[in-house]
């Protein structure tokens, strides 16, 4: 059974060295007291929480799974995952990170991200039924009226209540204009509604008293497309005034899907036969309100693969430390053992740098945003709110679609580390590749993510996001101009930040001529984007570890080792990206449909 | 459940219009009289079989998998296999490339590569049964005494018989040197064997009668190390005088695997002990007579690769074409419809075109392999005879390596084109990822396969191998070179051998300095390599198609479009790995072993 440690070193690295980060918190008002020892001993706490309570349960949960009783339409989660959200509920870890009016602790987005890092790599199944919550969390307090706000938020926020998102329909994902579920509104104000959902995350299961599922539905004079969708709160047991559990509502669990991984998570289908609900935000609105939820879910899928890039990492190096298998060719270096450990290997270790070069960038680059969105919420300064808000926005597609592409290719890379051994369940490694598909494809796969980065985000407004990340770029290869020990690392970051730029621009003029270049190239350019976004962390990391360097702390020269394993082995992939994003639509579209 | 359409057009096109195969066949006295309607009736009635008969089991077996009871020590394989296989030896499938002189149909390697490439496409879990029989087949007709060939391959060239390697220990795979088996000699020549072994695919099972175990052990004076390793035959059950079946020898299935995939193989852990065996070869030489094995078992799984590829493109592209969802960038494609099919999108499009590109190449690689063997077992020259070994030895770690790395992609891309349908198990697309996966480790994982490649084929030969291949390389660029249509093709093709050539070149200096610079570049070297075989496939593949494009026969135009898509975005990944090659060991070499 694989093994995990948190990564409280790293994770203090980021937040303390890197970001400095209580000096940040300091300048916003609502965080001005959370300093280096409340932020060690929380995650010091939540570590231990995902170490010793939910990663025993991972493995188990994936051979067991859930079930589902076909004439309760209750479903059993594995065996465990009840009794450990009971323990996250009562160590008040639902609540960390939300606002203190509805029974929250009040502290940073940044401490969340850190804690949900360590639950994703101990048990990326588990994690999603608390995950779900916070987006509806998050939903309902951005758009809920004050009386949807005090009948859900207080349980929420205690995890007393979870929470669902339920958008897709058999006929629609991607396309959520075409969804068919209907809403009736009713003389006393709620809504009957009623249709079929399918893939909804933990959408049924036994581990919180009541289920908040916010359901999109159309109303009946309602406009064709996706300008006619409105959001619903449709809780699975209606509460009555008092706040407590009432009548069972006519939201069912009809059916669990057999899924290639993630099976400790329940994925419903969900069928609405009249079921009650109350609108949430404007009528026809609906998709707006749900991407308050959409976009801290995308966040948080990158953070899945970001703790199963880790924990595969993890295991994958006590292995090859461990396993005895030929001589490096070079000549022993065990001569003392029937045969040297495989971490000898040159191609060994450039599988663990690479899982070990992406989990550190993506930690750095999901600590720093997520600092952003705390800056966001919580500044004084509106323009460094706006700032800090484009800088989300444009960071929100690459963290969803880079690191789970990213964690894919690692999680393979350190399964492969364990030879056949890899490919048999209980050593764990195949179960985090197979659990680290599916964030390739959910909350937008990665092609959306793609075209919201180059379409919207960056096309979208003349490349304004884009240039306010460049001028962080720009600022901080402008200072260590002169840094003679440091030019090894910007000057790659410069060449690859100039290369963006003109790519950008002859992309912007090629869509102008035809949107579908768009689409030829956008996979290809968020890649090259989220490069440019590691090497500028790789570069700034390596800063801090240079000046650290002559401490003796072996953490630093570890750190400087890794960032030249970037700069000389993985940010090389861009050459051949940029080539492919410049071959364009045409080669795309050769192809007459009935010859495929 | 997906669906299978054997692509005999393709087959065709690759052995009749690129090969010319029945020309080549007339140069072979043994196959002088196999005609191109000999080959096509031959591949019709191959893909009838696949496509009728084990395609219905695949995703069936998938999910029941094998069973093994604990104390008859027999495995059930999944419902329908064993008469699947009754079915398969009924057809005389077994016997199709066999030696006539143990009731072998005597026909070419090629024919039974592209019968073995269908047969994977609708069933890998299942070819793998008869797949290791064939392996068994090869060792003992080169290695077997003249009392074990008459024994045994009668047996498994009718199919009545399987075959199965049994190399790998619990603390050996990739370094069966350190392999503990032992055989100890009995007073009437045969030996008894005891040991313990683990990942035996298709190790027991109830589709055959008897099944012929080929064993490493050492003998009791053996050796340390690889030098003092025998092979043995250790059948289930002893054979009579007669042939017929005897006692039940002492070699188990003790307990089957849990894996990421082909579950419905028995990939078994078994115990010899003290069963009987007889030696196949000389003393101590096992692993020599063992690698005729291997070397076809590589070129096996590089097939597996293959067919997977095949069938998971077909049905990408058929969910593609039928499933409505988003409008194109450039505007509605599909006005009547309320959405337009997905293959409008650019990206798609993208990702059905690497798996196409993929399959198409690789069938030309692996069926202009087979040729390779076929000429070199059977042509009178003895000059082609080495020429043709040579092609063989350089293009087996790239088919097994490169196809199985390709095929991880592109089952990947075909299952993302399913959105999140692609993650649930009916669909039958996240079964071809999780059975690909195993192809990348068993049979010398990947990164032996690359060292084996750049370290033993070219650098061990001073490029001998390699300049024989690019000869054929040279020959074609300077036939074309004044074919004003065939420069798309052929400037990108010189290109990446020129660079080929001088990355070899720079490798070989310093391998020269540090041998561990070999294994430092070796896998990125082999994809850059495998690139170069597929860029002359292409550029190939579109010479025969310009020439015929104007019959008006879409499959020349459908050819063209996918040469072109391979130059276009694929073949430029080679700039980032020519880099990363490039940048050496010292990077993989800077992290101390305690700090990872």
């Amino acid at each position: 059974m694989p093994s995990y440690t948190p990564p409280l070193r790293d994770m203090q690295f980021v937040l303390h060295e890197l970001l400095n980060i209580s000096e940040e918190f300091k300048m916003l008002p609502a965080h001005k007291d959370v300093d280096a020892d409340t932020i060690n001993a929380v995650l010091e706490e939540a570590g231990k929480f995902a170490s010793q309570v939910i990663a025993p349960l991972n493995l188990s949960g994936d051979i067991e799974g859930c079930t589902l009783d076909k004439t309760t339409h209750e479903v059993k989660a594995p065996a465990g995952f009840k009794e450990a959200y009971a323990k996250y509920v009562e160590g008040g870890w639902a609540a960390l990170s939300c606002d203190p009016e509805y029974g929250g602790q009040g502290l940073p987005i940044t401490l969340n991200q850190c804690l949900y890092e360590m639950m994703n790599s101990a048990n990326q199944a588990w994690t999603m039924y608390p995950g779900l919550s916070h987006g509806a969390y998050e939903a309902l307090h951005a758009h809920g009226t004050p009386e949807q706000k005090s009948t859900y938020l207080p349980k929420l926020t205690s995890g007393e209540w979870t929470g669902t998102m339920c958008l897709t329909e058999p006929h629609c994902g991607t396309d959520l204009g075409m969804l068919r579920s209907k809403a009736e509104p009713q003389a006393d104000g709620t809504y009957k509604i009623t249709g079929q959902k399918i893939f909804i995350s933990a959408g049924e299961h036994d581990l919180a008293a009541n289920i908040v599922h916010l359901v999109l539905a159309r109303l009946p004079d309602a406009p064709a497309g996706s300008k006619g969708i409105s959001l619903f709160i449709v809780p699975k047991f209606l509460p009555k005034a008092d706040g407590s559990i009432g009548e069972r509502n006519t939201i069912f669990c009809s059916a669990l899907e057999h899924k290639m991984g993630i099976h400790g998570n329940a994925t419903a289908q969900i069928m609405l036969d009249g079921a009650v609900g109350t609108l949430v935000g404007q009528p026809n609105k609906g998709l707006n309100a749900m991407f308050v939820m959409m976009n801290a879910a995308r966040l948080g899928v990158g953070n899945q693969s970001l703790g199963l890039t880790e924990v595969a990492y993890q295991n994958a190096v006590a292995y090859a430390k461990d396993r005895l298998q030929m001589r490096a060719l070079s000549g022993p270096k065990a001569p003392d053992k029937p045969a040297d450990p495989i971490i000898v290997h040159p191609d060994v270790r450039k599988m663990l740098l690479t899982a070990r070069a992406y989990a550190e960038a993506g930690r750095a680059m999901a600590i720093w945003t997520a600092l952003q969105i705390d800056k966001e919420l919580s500044s004084d300064d509106e323009d460094e709110r706006k700032e800090c808000a484009d800088h989300v926005a444009l960071i929100t597609p690459i963290i969803k679609a880079f690191l789970t592409d990213n964690a894919w290719i690692a999680t393979s890379h350190c399964m492969q580390v364990f030879g056949g051994h890899g490919f048999i369940r209980e050593w764990g490694m195949e179960q985090f590749v197979r659990d680290s598909r599916i964030n390739m494809i959910y909350e937008g796969t990665n092609t959306i993510q793609s075209l919201d980065l180059l379409g919207r985000k960056i096309l979208g407004d003349n490349g304004a996001k884009l240039k306010k990340f460049g001028k962080l770029v720009q600022e901080f290869v402008e200072a260590e101009g002169t840094n003679e020990a440091m030019q090894e690392f910007i000057n790659p970051l410069a060449d690859i930040g100039d290369k963006l730029t003109k790519l950008t621009t002859e992309l912007g003029m090629k869509a102008f001529g035809n949107a579908d270049e768009v689409g030829a190239a956008a996979v290809d350019y968020l890649r090259i984007a989220g490069h440019l976004v590691f090497a500028y962390f790789w570069a700034r990391m390596a800063k801090v570890a240079l000046e650290k360097q002559g401490s003796g702390d072996p953490f630093y020269k570890a750190k400087l080792a890794t960032a030249r394993f970037y700069f000389a082995k993985l940010l090389p992939e861009t050459a051949g990206l940029i080539r492919s994003a410049r071959a364009g639509l045409a080669p795309l579209m050769e192809m007459e449909e009935a010859h495929f």
